[in-house]
């Protein structure tokens, strides 16, 4: 049957049988959270070991227990200059957060501009590829740019639009997450990249916010390999567009991980200025404990295997129950199939992503609040759901997402006979 | 003799005999650092078990490598609380960095006002008792406050002289460091801190920002007790006038301790909002870390009195050999004698600060800049200079303390005889 040819007749009889599908599962008294991409403690426990490490002396004999080393210590900007593929001169190393990196850059260009115009005089604006990450959109938001919002295609954000509206100077940066996007799972095809580096926008301190935060987060054989935006910018002369960050969130512990940002090097030296005022340092004996654990990229692949042996099971479910839960009824929803991240994106028919997170949270299991992967917390169309089903069981990620099917089938229902 | 009382030729022969002296120093080729109070590698020491520590689970039973608990876990606050006299629910607990929460706090007034009108809508001063902590300062002209200076006496800062300013309402906060200031050592006096809280300001959220960063910190048989600016205020109806901070940096590590703020329930409501664009949250696995290890209040002043064992010597050296060193040459200089802390400040005559951290430089010895300690790092007298004698060995600070006696010395004359 599909939901999309049938006459009101026959969809009231669909939606009085969901309906009594839907009290069954209600009854069973869920209680699941699939709303953040966390990883599960069998996950976090593959970290263990780092945590019996003690050593405080860096290779270039300094006391990571002490003051000083701005910047990370030598071994750290080395570990992530690897994992960003940018020399190390170009690594600053921070705390437990890629976050908080990220504000402090917006921060600074608002406030300092790079040792350019400061962004915040006069109005800006950010754009916000969407479905996107809230919380680099949240960050734009709380320092006051309108944000624009572009959308978000397989190969990465629509260009022909971003390189239109680059060429208003009120539009000072892009974010970007190129590899396993949050939360569709999508990676930025070589010509995206290309075409970002090759930008020419309007404003003069531009910045491309590049979040690779699932850079090595692979559910295949490997690493899908995003084209090196820092080479692909210094190809245009254009090394000072981006600043690129990563973080062990989702390699070590998402509590208590390492970040790192990396830039061209007028653009590292102004970040590296608005940054003085702002602390003595970050925790360099915890970045010492990761770069003794991690040691290099080859070791971190291996270690990026065990999470997958963990999670992509839990990717597998879901995939599949939602292709069994979500047949036979017609296009009344679509989901991302990614190669890694944290993430699927499962889009509803439109104007019913909110009726099915709020049936979901009805009946025990809180998803992500429909909408928040947008720019202001608004999906327009009302259609993508954000699905994370790292932190659950197998057995819950499991239960969880027959519920969903059958919330997402109640309420395209519900839709389709209120037309 | 009395190098002030002293003629013209008389001044000639003794400039003589100290350059004599001064150059017999320098050859020596000493090559010491006491520019910053860091603590030295044997108080590090005193901390590493804390390194062995691998708990994870907290007390409420989440799990600190994973993202949650924004305001710090349970048990961090409660030890926070204790340190800081105020009930956990007032506190934050936060990274590395207690200085990096001022930054943030600073922040989130310029740019939200606690709730109130922001602080960056119109002019903006700040109040700043000197001489004080660089960074403090540096905090504020980052932000772009206009830095008023407020002369630190013994027992706090100049409290008149605060009453008349607060009655602008430009003036946004005052910098505070209550327990052994730095750099004089200065614990403030019962009846300020009681001035400081019955404050009525002109600007509707004024901010007593409240560095207690040597709450623990004595060199004698008990610390001193500052009065509980918490109370105070709460005494006088003002709760959120202060903002509470203190951190382990020099408890644990002062590359990897755990810092925390306290507030007001409205004013603590207001920065949370204000932190959560910032970041998912602060390193839980070192707050846990940390609580294991240091216990509560208790057993925090056992551990500072090993601290103690280590640096009191160094300080009872330099006290020593400044007495002796600029004994029998008139009023030129004055120390302070600190009950605790991290600091000796050092006054010499108006005028020759600069030139004897000049000399002292030129002979293989850094001091912290001459004016440091003042806003715009500006010492309106050039007088003071800042001692920090906990890093190097005992050997080093008596060295260190001999050179900057001739250095005093020589810097008095010089200017004696220029006059």
């Amino acid at each position: 049957m599909d939901y999309l040819a049938m006459d009101h007749q026959a969809l009231e009889a669909e939606r009085q049988r969901l309906s009594a599908m839907y009290e069954a599962e209600k009854a069973k008294g869920l209680k699941l959270d699939m709303s953040r991409g966390k990883p599960c403690s069998q996950q976090l426990d593959l970290s263990n070991e780092m945590l019996a490490i003690q050593a405080f002396r860096t290779e270039d004999g300094a006391d990571a227990r002490n003051y000083g080393s701005f910047e990370g210590i030598p071994e750290a900007r080395r570990l992530f200059g690897e994992l960003l593929g940018v020399c190390p001169q170009q690594v600053l190393v921070g705390g437990n957060s890629s976050l908080n990196l990220m504000f402090e850059v917006i921060a600074a260009g608002c406030r300092d501009g790079f040792g350019g115009t400061p962004w915040d005089e006069g109005k800006k604006k950010f754009l916000c590829p969407a479905p996107g990450y809230d919380r680099h959109f949240r960050v734009t938001e709380h320092f006051g740019f309108e944000l624009v919002t572009v959308p978000m295609h397989e190969d990465g954000p629509d260009m022909d639009l971003v390189e239109k509206l680059v060429q208003d100077p009120q539009v000072k940066g892009i974010w970007c997450v190129p590899t396993y996007s949050n939360p569709d799972g999508y990676c930025y095809s070589d010509e995206t990249v290309r075409r970002l580096a090759a930008l020419e926008p309007a404003a003069e301190n531009f910045k491309i916010m590049w979040d690779n935060a699932y850079v090595v987060h692979y559910l295949e054989d490997a690493p899908e390999q995003t084209l090196n935006i820092m080479d692909a910018c210094k190809a245009c002369g254009h090394e000072e567009l981006p600043v690129l960050f990563c973080s062990t969130s989702k390699i070590t512990f998402s509590g208590a991980g390492v970040s790192a940002l990396a830039a061209g090097p007028k653009t590292f030296a102004a970040i590296s200025k608005a940054f003085f005022p702002m602390t003595i340092g970050f925790d360099k004996v915890n970045q010492l404990r990761h770069v003794l654990f991690l040691k290099d990229r080859a070791h971190i692949l291996a270690h990026m295997e065990k999470h997958k042996a963990i999670i992509k099971p839990k990717f597998d479910a879901m995939r599949r129950l939602l292709r069994e839960g979500l047949a036979d009824c017609g296009a009344i929803a679509r989901w991302t199939d990614p190669k890694g991240g944290y993430f699927i994106s499962l889009y509803t028919l439109p104007g019913c992503a909110k009726r099915t997170v709020a049936l979901c949270k009805e009946a025990g299991v809180v998803l992500t609040g429909a909408g928040a992967a947008y720019p202001y917390g608004v999906d327009p169309q009302d259609t993508n759901i954000r699905l994370a089903p790292t932190y659950p069981a197998l057995e819950e990620v499991e239960k969880a997402t027959q519920l969903l099917c059958i919330a997402v089938r109640l309420a395209a229902v519900e839709h389709l006979l209120a037309q």
